[in-house]
């Protein structure tokens, strides 16, 4: 599985101490966004092309322990799932060396012009397949 | 159902042009906030009672259609399931009048002295039932 | 002044119990966005149509108190300054009735597509002077 | 000047198409608690011991360029001044290895129980100095 390093940083937390639910899932999305570059196909250069973007239609997270500042965090991912019309994307987190969540993204594809979900185009197919990995 | 509007903001955006999906997480938390401010019982309140806190251990949402800078957001959100040790919020959000995604959030009760889930405080069950509604 | 209410939530707030200091930026650009939209010259508006942008050169806030979960804000605010080439919005932020802090936001426009700056557009600046409010 | 490296993620970004202007002042803490830790006295072990808060009173940031999804950014910071009640960071931003911007964040010393400014703690001194460099 390909893996993520960050580190908790205080605007992530709230005042209940801990790191903000919902931040989990902006750490999962940088996950993805280096995967994706290791891969070859950034976030980055799809947005420059302005042919396609990715959507996430679905995302879930389970919080089994809680994240602090200044907390390592390791987020280990991987495509889960790779169909004609949408990608899986899992991940497991990390908290200083011990599980603490996991988690899931679903995107498609959508053509920027016609404004509808199209076939994942080729170019990401082979950079999830992790075939066209530089 | 309890009824939550915002209005989408810049900063809530992307570099696609739309909501980006972790927000949506935020804005359902905002949601739940005002829920439980108008039931009676906030979370401001709770943290300053620091006897328990109520982290969220699932989250998921579904996407079925982009939200834009400007955009009036309503949620619609109630409490879904309320068990022994576990209480569910079901999020439905809409965008300009329409459906654009629906989530939950699952939260338990944590108790901040012994760092333990614990059933469910009476208070909060007053609350999340309605029955406490100032 | 102009006037933007909002409630301090969870998300807002740090492991140190007080809202972010960053996140009164936040704050700051959405009471700005509000503002724009009562003048009939919303953010949205300016990025459909495409043509320019208005980018924060700078930006300032001094703090003298906190901010809580659940504090009520009103931010008062107005165009300090309007200038042939940018424009300053003064912020006052008030939390429960209180002043907590105040700051500052300056603003270009920018040519979408030469990429640079160029003199404010005549209906900013109409918008900006309050005499194309709606 | 101590060196902080970042990504800049499409979830800083807004739709403009570059990083919203106040996630450089989220940007700008997360390298001021990487030199904290890089200086032995941790933002963590500081909330940890509860003794006393760091917080901003002021904050400004100067913009000279935008940044984009997937820019490498650098953050060279250096404590500018160090006095007896407050101290102030200073920040040069480089994004693709050239200059965006420059800011800088005062802080104050506030007793946690006592709920006031109180001179800085020698351990926080000796820190920013640099003489506690681990």
């Amino acid at each position: 599985m390909f893996e993520y390093d960050a580190t908790v940083r205080l605007r992530e937390t709230d005042a209940g101490g801990v790191m903000f639910f919902a931040r989990r899932f902006d750490l999962m999305h940088d996950a993805y966004e280096a995967l994706m570059e290791a891969r070859g196909l950034s976030v980055a250069q799809i947005l420059a092309e302005g042919a396609y973007m990715l959507p996430v239609v679905h995302a879930e997270c389970d919080y089994s322990a809680p994240l602090f500042t200044g907390d390592r965090v390791r987020v280990r991912l991987e495509v889960e799932e790779l169909r004609t019309r949408r990608f899986t994307i899992r991940y497991e987190i990390e908290g200083q060396g011990k599980a603490v969540g996991a988690g899931k993204t679903v995107h498609v594809a959508v053509d920027m012009r016609a404004k509808r979900a199209i076939p994942l185009p080729t170019e990401l197919r082979q950079a999830l397949r992790g075939s066209a990995t530089t």
